[in-house]
């Protein structure tokens, strides 16, 4: 019996074999060019085409032509707001680096400038990071004391630089921007948390003016050496301290109630800097406990090319926090891009940016610049600050100019406790403890992802919380494709659906028909867990209050994205085992890669054509046809 | 509007909320115990229940009490049978682990006894395998030489079997019988064929006669090794082996052409080592360069728990040999067993396959014996010669222990070649050309897995050709996770069915609704990749040849069995940012647990109830009674 008795119409098509090339060429271009990058290039031809293709690469030339003064109003607006951020945080994240302050500086000049080139977004703004900082500090601490020995300290720092942007250059131009997403949501977030909890202990050192200090970071060492110390702390420092950071929390909480005010609380941590070196040069500050950044010296970035080190001594180590950092910064500046980017209904094309990350990490490790991204928090005041192109930048970096040309020595009596402040006030925001919660509340598995990034991060080690957390993210990939879930259908009544009982309990059933949806995939690694799972079935139908005997098993594959030589052996081993106990099997919807390797290997001719169905009813039909024969010839 | 307008059937049940106990106790129940294995427990009480249990752990009690002396008669036969064939075996393994012949001898005694008692396979011979044995020389040599301290050698080949059976024991018992599943049936077929190439290499040292060798085990090596020493080259060894080795081969060939004459082959190798013994005997084959293997002891095993050598110098090689072999072992023993288990429709439990596995190897280890498995040939001769129970292996395990406490001694005089020709002989059957041009044929990416362990065991090393092979069949399954496939459906002419387009072309296309069919989950890896391909399915359909303006999109998530917080985002990420442009969106048939997490991550009140419907068509009407609206007021 052909299922074609049933309704000619609906017949299964087997004849859509692809050729290997085909069928491999579209797996390439989903995994590699998922966004279909070239398809401006499509209707282009000679010099239109080379045009497209410049604008494409080099996102500049498409929107500077069309530039005009009206944008630049806001964007000059924009930029100023972003500089009087960028000099109090670019001298902070510098010091929990623990590299001169003046790097700092200089990182927020010639990067911003390379981005604005090759950088599709038009809200990112340019700047270091808090968290890589510190990472940064602690994967080469491990090798070079930044104490005895700085200078090395700083070219290793730098090597690390042009690491991360050889790397992310790298990723772009492979298309590997996969890797990323590999870093997901709920590890983001944990990590941020964690490591803003352990920034801030850090920050204690500034805070109580602590001149002895452990190099660890985890937060029993740090509360540790914080307590050990209690006889260096100074009250003068803790007290500026303090009060520099209610005033910082007050600006916050204003932005919060009144979005319009933002500028205040972009401005405040300028305006800290400002008070605490105006007191710390009036009040002579050093001389009461509150030690300050020290002579910053006049000039643009120099170069540090000859500074690269690649001693096989240090490699391991400049490559772990190149590699590393990098990572972690595609994640956040791409993440961040892409949100502001939703927002206004733009896209952002993650693989450009990633060279546009690249191409900047690698230009500012040769000119005295350290790890750039996009921070979250700079982003975010570009946005509100009514940024309309990456030009914003641009100001931010001639504004940079001027201050290292002309007013870099006046950050010198910059007191510390005043950039600690600064740190902890930015950390406090990181800790998201709502995401937190509402992950716990819709999925305890992404909670914890979660909680093993923040933890692994507060206690052990920042790459080993980071590595704990993916690794938990990937094990629940792999148990995904272990387990896949599988349910029993039954009919919505007065429809042709067929839907899962167990949430539909009032969809009917057909006695002596057992009909099972399959997860997807079926691969090796799961083909076990599907034969005793379809056993399970039977057995619980058969053990059932009706204890109905199963003569029909139709195998639902409409979810079945795909399929492996191992699961297709164990198709063909549930048809035998099932043959021998008298039980019937069909298999029902076979999608197109499906059928294809079922048909390549011969799988279609030993189950039998005759037993493939394109639609769950016509094999009911079908099956019904062979119970009601059998009891008629009974 | 409601869809329930259209049909008030076809509702959608948003009251499955489960508690989360209870959702958690099912992933667990479905990840740790798929087989269900209490369920003959819930109808027993008290004694029934102790006895049951007893019957579940240790399967001899549920078989021994019905044995009678007719299935004997089978055990008997099929006992005698491989017990001729695990002499030889035993002697040759021995040597290719770089261990005394007699701990071969000793390793079919105890090993078979504790199997007999709790394994769960009626089929299955135990005994040593050669892959094992070459990875064990492999792993401890690289840290102590057998010829150097060949005591020191045994000791840690002792603690290497130890370690086996914990682990083996560990895994069953935690029911982590999902770590042998990612031992993919293409990294076993390109890893037996790789071992079989280079154990068939080493052989030449015993073939050609040869006495200066190397240690390593990797083609290059060993094939320079081997003409290096050419003047070491005898042709009396050679030819003595070239009879052998024909005389051999044609048994296998005979047992091909006529099965019946399986006994022929299982009993070739024993008359091999009789008929070499004796040619040595008589003619002084010593001083024609036909190297014995020396002396054997009468006795049975002496225990060997005071020789377990836990030193932490040697721990990083013992346990890297006890790991990697004890889950080689567990691949092959527990697939050979399920597929003979299979021909007699019987059900072999993997976990508890392994617990008796573990057992076993622990004993062994205690009463000097290396690692023993279930190795295929032996377990295929068991099966030929019409086993019927685990007591097969009883009476190999007395028959061996006749042989170690009379015959022993006789053994001494076996030609090194005649064991060299068992080895090569049993080797070239695994090396399966047809297997893996059946990957090629059907699915490349197994193949690739395949090849990888081959070419990795012959041109690099054992655990490395493994781990290559694993790691390319995990970077699969993640890449599928991070690569769900997406379709686009059309209704199949009179029919209520939704098919691919691309797999049905004449399936119909309602303009402006675009149905797109989502693969699963919907992931943290996956989630940039849904948004850009569902943009590029809006942009195909808008600048396609119809350029029809897209209005609504409907998500079919039938086959989405899974979805986390990242994925949640995204849908309301796309949501929006359809919305901007005017285009509504509709899901379709959430499953049970993704409706769950819907629900409770407030997303259905976000997106709207009227927005999600039970199938396609209900939402396709929906969609066109707000077309026919729209165009109705313009």
């Amino acid at each position: 019996m052909d299922s074609n008795i049933i309704n000619p119409n609906h017949k299964l098509n087997f004849d859509t074999q692809r050729s290997f090339t085909a069928t491999f060429g579209s797996h390439c271009r989903e995994t590699l060019f998922p966004d279909d990058p070239f398809r401006q290039f499509k209707n282009e031809k000679g010099w239109g085409r080379l045009k497209t293709a410049l604008q494409y690469f080099v996102p500049i030339f498409e929107w500077l032509p069309r530039y005009n003064l009206k944008l630049f109003r806001f964007d000059l607006l924009a930029g100023i707001t972003i500089t009087s951020l960028a000099i109090p945080q670019g001298i902070s994240y510098a010091k929990l680096a623990n590299i001169p302050p003046i790097i700092g500086l200089y990182s927020s000049f010639v990067p911003p400038l390379i981005y604005a080139v090759f950088g599709s977004s038009k809200h990112l703004a340019v700047g270091t990071v808090a968290a890589c900082s510190l990472l940064i500090a602690e994967s080469i601490g491990d090798e070079v004391s930044a104490n005895d020995d700085p200078k090395l300290y700083l070219d290793l720092v730098f090597t690390a630089a042009f690491i991360t942007g050889i790397f992310q250059t790298a990723l772009g131009i492979l298309r590997l921007g996969i890797l990323v997403d590999f870093l997901s949501h709920s590890t983001i977030t944990g990590f941020m948390g964690g490591t803003a909890i352990i920034i801030c202990l850090q920050q204690l050192k500034g805070f109580l003016g602590i001149t002895h200090f452990t190099h660890k970071t985890d937060v029993v060492h740090v509360l540790q050496a914080v307590f050990k110390q209690r006889h260096e702390w100074r009250w003068e420092s803790a007290l500026l301290g303090f009060i520099f950071l209610v005033f910082l929390q007050f600006t916050r909480y204003l932005r919060k109630r009144k979005p319009k005010l933002f500028w205040v609380s972009a401005m405040a941590p300028m305006l800290v800097v400002l008070v605490g070196g105006l007191f710390a040069y009036f009040a002579h500050g050093e001389k009461h406990g509150i030690a300050i950044v020290g002579h910053l010296h006049r000039g643009l970035n120099p170069l540090s090319i000859n500074r690269l080190n690649f001693d096989s001594k240090y490699l391991p180590a400049t490559l772990k926090a190149g590699l590393v950092t990098g990572l972690i910064a595609l994640a956040e500046g791409i993440a961040i891009g892409r949100s502001f980017a939703i927002m206004k209904n733009e896209q952002i094309d993650g693989n450009k940016e990633m060279i546009a990350f690249g191409f900047m990490n690698i230009a500012g490790s040769l000119t005295s610049c350290y790890l750039t991204t996009g921070p979250f928090s700079k982003t975010a005041v570009n946005f509100n600050a009514g940024c309309r192109t990456a030009m914003s930048n641009v100001v931010m970096a001639i504004g940079m100019m001027l201050v290292l040309l002309v007013l870099a020595p006046l950050f010198s009596y910059t007191p510390l406790v005043a950039l600690s402040t600064i740190i902890m006030s930015a950390m406090f925001g990181l800790v998201d403890y709502e995401e937190a919660y509402h992950l716990f509340k819709v999925d305890k598995f992404d909670f914890l992802i979660c909680m093993a990034a923040f933890l692994g991060v507060s206690f052990i080690s920042m790459d080993y919380g980071l590595i704990l957390s993916v690794g938990l993210a990937l094990l629940r990939a792999l148990l995904y494709v272990a387990r896949p879930a599988t349910c029993r259908l039954g009919k919505i009544p007065d429809s042709t659906l067929f839907r899962d009982i167990q949430q539909y309990p009032a969809s009917q059933r057909v006695p002596g028909v057992l009909v099972l949806q399959l997860g997807s995939p079926i691969y090796f690694a799961n083909c076990n867990y599907i034969r005793e799972r379809i056993l399970r079935w039977i057995r619980d139908e058969e053990g059932g209050p009706d204890s109905t005997q199963v003569e029909h098993v139709l195998l639902d594959l409409t979810g079945v994205t795909s399929i492996d030589t191992t699961g297709i052996e164990t198709l063909l081993e549930i048809h035998r085992m099932l043959d021998t106990r008298g039980i019937k099997i069909a298999i029902i919807n076979p999608r197109l890669d499906v059928l294809e390797k079922l048909t390549r290997s011969h799988f279609v001719d030993k189950f039998g054509k005759e037993s493939i169905f394109l639609g769950v009813e016509d094999a009911i039909e079908s099956s019904l046809f062979f119970l009601k024969k059998d009891t008629s010839t009974e």
